[in-house]
């Protein structure tokens, strides 16, 4: 099952400079090892804020929470979950690949 | 440049429903043209409503226009566009592919 | 995986009497075809509102909507549906029967 | 009466991580006498936040907030309660037992 | 148990005024009727507005929900129901007495 | 002119306990010499925070002013003053007394 | 005692014109009776909007609600009213009178 | 032209209160040299906040800012400013003065 | 003096499409009308809505109340205006110029 | 691509005056940087607040953050971006000149 998940983090901004780049670089790993996992499928930044939309696709709500409870910055995080339920249209279930329009 | 779209469809619960139902082929009709068109590239539905989530792909905010007003549904449609940016641990920047977990 | 869903509904103040009637007898019907599938598990009014919280126990998203739209009252109702994680400390998942205070 | 209770823990991302682990210690073992007193029926995380759904069932209002404020999570919880009556269709009320669907 | 309840009443504008004037009489017995039963407590105008707050003192949130659902413009109403528990300060509860300031 | 009055109380969950019970004493015999004097009328907690409605009845929302910057809470607390007008059918007006249903 | 009034006007976009006008013009005519009564003491539109700002002078919040429900355009009325309490530093208090800056 | 201000004052409650008594007292005289002015023309507390609605008449609002961030305590404040435009029934526009009535 | 004007349009989903058509020419008209006059400076779509964002110069919010509702659409427009104040760092009062990246 | 951008400052009330002030000299700086560079097109104060408006012109959501996010108050900067689409009749695209009006 996929869900579309808001996260905004809120570091103080007097933060430790150094203790944040510390944990973002270990956010940035763990990320990619739910990537691999096949759990967090997309993730875009929102312009002007630490903050960012991401895909994840998991067996179900208490798999997602493992998921976001294991990001390093998840202490610092404010998440928002939506669950998604399938389009009959979306291109992905249609199988629709985009044509080069030359 | 990537937007995530809002869309909620106010339908009066009385309406027409074989109007619906024609409008609403041609709707998915229309989805399937920005598909192939490369614009939308996935929708969602929200659970329980007329409504869902969707990732359009396409030059800017005025392209995104002209592809949302050209859908059929488009009048009785409530929208919210949220610009994406570039997150640079994105699964599909990064090229990741999960890995079965067999 | 369970969902805690939100029902408003909004049926016209001056709209027909003995249509609603009919529409909420067949609403109450298809309420218990969906409880006896096991899907809707509780149901609570909102006092002062035409207006419950009900919990759902369902495969996804996907077959919540299902269950959702095949209510008659559809077309009159605004939901939300919150889904649920398991927790650790739930009484159902520990096997927890209350104690008769006598 | 039952009443549907919404509650969200701020415990600052800074805390004392020991603090935390014996204070949701005492939290788990008081929410367990509760339920055993039948006033905590049912509790669900909700996924991303420390935060969860639960469902009392007690006298009055009285005796929820003697409940909720007896938690050693109390100071750092933001609580919202929400009434329930009974729904003349509730699965329980019905004496409804889901059938298998084999 | 008491509550604090919140209405709305969406009358249109341009509704028929002699209908109006019918049903608000009626409504006015009924109110009256509750309160004989010691169901509605106090009703107050909120300044402006064809709205109110009201103090119900009813067994449970299905009594309070039968109270309000009995009231002739139930259906143009918008209720909010706020439960309240003894608070050990309450002149009431105190058996305080207001002493003349002459 | 009576006020119904919303107040939240936001004491840091850290707060010294000994200074918190000292200054809610001193609260507690505020409220009561309020009581006397005929301004607070009623006092409500709400179930699981700590906050209260209570109506209040005043000259004005200048005197309303000076009762609740008296407390010795005041400086802790968020206040919403809801000014109440006479309603037509308020019972205390009307003169209505409950009937026993015996 | 003063109360600041927000008024926003809902009038069919396709309404009578002639209608409108005919109570605007007996709205104009009644705002200045309670003018001159000394209840209405200044009004300014909200650009861009049929709506205003008003500032009273009235008894309380009953006496609030009777000038207001006087108003012809009423019934398409969404009133807030809030209540006012002196300022120590009230220019109109103090006695200031501007005093030119040449 | 004029504008209604709304500013709430967020002094932390454990702040000096010896500083705050001297900021505030700087604070009023500020605000009498802004009334001399003309600029602050009413200012009105909101009952049971530190907090106040202004009326303040100016060049613009860049001179509404220079005023506003005159005063000693704007970095405690929040503030909202709404634009007023001249309404065709203000009293002090038509000239009208209340009529005593005796 | 500057204003950004944010509008939204609410035209029925089913109203007449010639009659739109026409309003909408007539409106364009305007705008130009208003532009010409250097009253309306910039305006732009906002993606997937009937709505904008526009930028007035104009003497204060009464001139911009006239230019707006001289606007054929008004009727039917949700209209909120942000005050502005000059910036000391705006690229337009520092006369600064765009250069070019080549 | 335009995108029009609402940012608000949260510097402590009691922060360093001094730091406050080296960092918003550099801020100025590098807002000098942006307008240069094309980005930056205007930006405006909202009187009251330390806060503003802006308009940037950039490629797209990407983009806009690495401007964004190249301010030195960045990190109190609380941001939101809304995307902005041509309008047919925005006085920019027509070449309109506002003409004197003598």
């Amino acid at each position: 099952m996929e869900f579309l998940v808001h996260i905004d983090i809120a570091w103080p901004a007097d933060g430790d400079a150094a203790r944040k780049e510390a944990i973002f670089q270990r956010e940035l790993e763990q990320g990619q090892v739910l990537a691999r996992a096949g759990k967090l499928r997309r993730i875009w930044r929102i312009p002007g804020r630490w903050a960012n939309w991401s895909l994840y696709e998991v067996a179900d709500a208490t798999e997602l929470h493992e998921a976001l409870s294991s990001l390093p910055l998840y202490p610092w995080m404010s998440i928002t979950a939506h669950p998604l339920a399938l389009h009959p249209n979306d291109p992905r279930v249609l199988g629709i690949v985009p044509q080069l329009q030359s």
